[in-house]
């Protein structure tokens, strides 16, 4: 998507450890404009399938979720991060690792927000090497949904999670894809 | 608002230690119609009033935060919260201690965010003790920002943090505002 490229070349910083620091336009600022454009995007993406709930993890990928569930006219539900495997009864859950916290937490979700009726349509900020998004396809296979696709603001290609989960079949279209990124440039796919 | 205290009614629950849970459809699952339909009333009850920014804290209130600012055309800045007062230089903040979880934090924003120039609209899901949103005005005034008012989802006026602040001076425009709340009833303002 140009405008969202645009946007990461003009305001995106570049810091060690290949981290892209948005903080200006997607993370810790939003530009609600970019926002919804980019939510039209989605909407216009999956215009075809059939999506009854879209699907994000706290609390990065909580604006663009929303957004897209705006567009999309969809509830939009949130999976939790707990500390413990210690919670109870009525929930899908799963261990996620992070990469960029260094630490594995429990993603869950209640029985009660996802069934085997729903087509699921994950949403989050950034995919890099996949394993919260991972999570999240699991979370949607214990609930017996089906998951209509991906949609993710920003993907580090070089990080390689998109592509290993494209290749088993998973849809995964991501509004900024970024191929390879230095101090000096950022190339887009 | 009258289509959010029916969805409180018919759907809410309440648990002991004056708890009520909306997990249904404002918190682990969001009904982005009745999401839209908030924030165009907040920017409605703001339509005579400047606003440049919409302030929030993480993470409850980013989805009620990014509707309204989607409405309004605004962009959306979090306060994030940190355990430790040990953050570094370019930042505002201020301790805040939570109702719900038993602890305190730091809120904290880049100054690079919230300036002088802007006028802020304060945008939260629950207001009860008003710690949190205490902190935010906080926040606003450090900048030497101006408070163009708060935008809350439920109140809890009978914890009585919003008529407090009033009592000083401060808009606070809550979407249903709850007087009391016992096992059988709930009674609106």
């Amino acid at each position: 998507m140009k405008l969202l490229e645009e946007m990461i070349l003009r305001e995106g910083k570049i810091l060690p450890g290949d981290i892209l620091k948005v903080g200006s336009f997607l993370n810790q600022q939003i530009d609600t404009k970019l926002l919804s454009a980019m939510a039209e995007e989605v909407k216009n993406l999956y215009k075809e399938t059939t999506v009854t709930k879209i699907l994000t993890i706290e609390s990065s990928g909580i604006a663009f979720a929303v957004a897209a569930g705006i567009a999309m006219g969809v509830p939009v539900i949130f999976a939790k991060k707990h500390q413990s495997s210690n919670v109870d009864g009525e929930i899908y859950s799963v261990p996620v690792t992070s990469y960029t916290h260094h630490n594995t937490y429990n993603a869950v979700i209640s029985k009660d927000y996802l069934t085997s009726e729903d087509h699921v349509l994950i949403v989050d900020d950034f995919l890099a090497t996949g394993n919260a998004l991972i999570g999240m396809i699991e979370l949607v296979r214990q609930a017996g949904a089906t998951l209509a696709g991906v949609a993710i603001e920003i993907e580090k290609g070089f990080q390689g999670g998109g592509d290993k989960l494209r290749a088993q079949g998973v849809r995964i279209e991501s509004l900024a894809l970024i191929d390879s990124m230095t101090d000096e440039s950022i190339t887009f796919r």
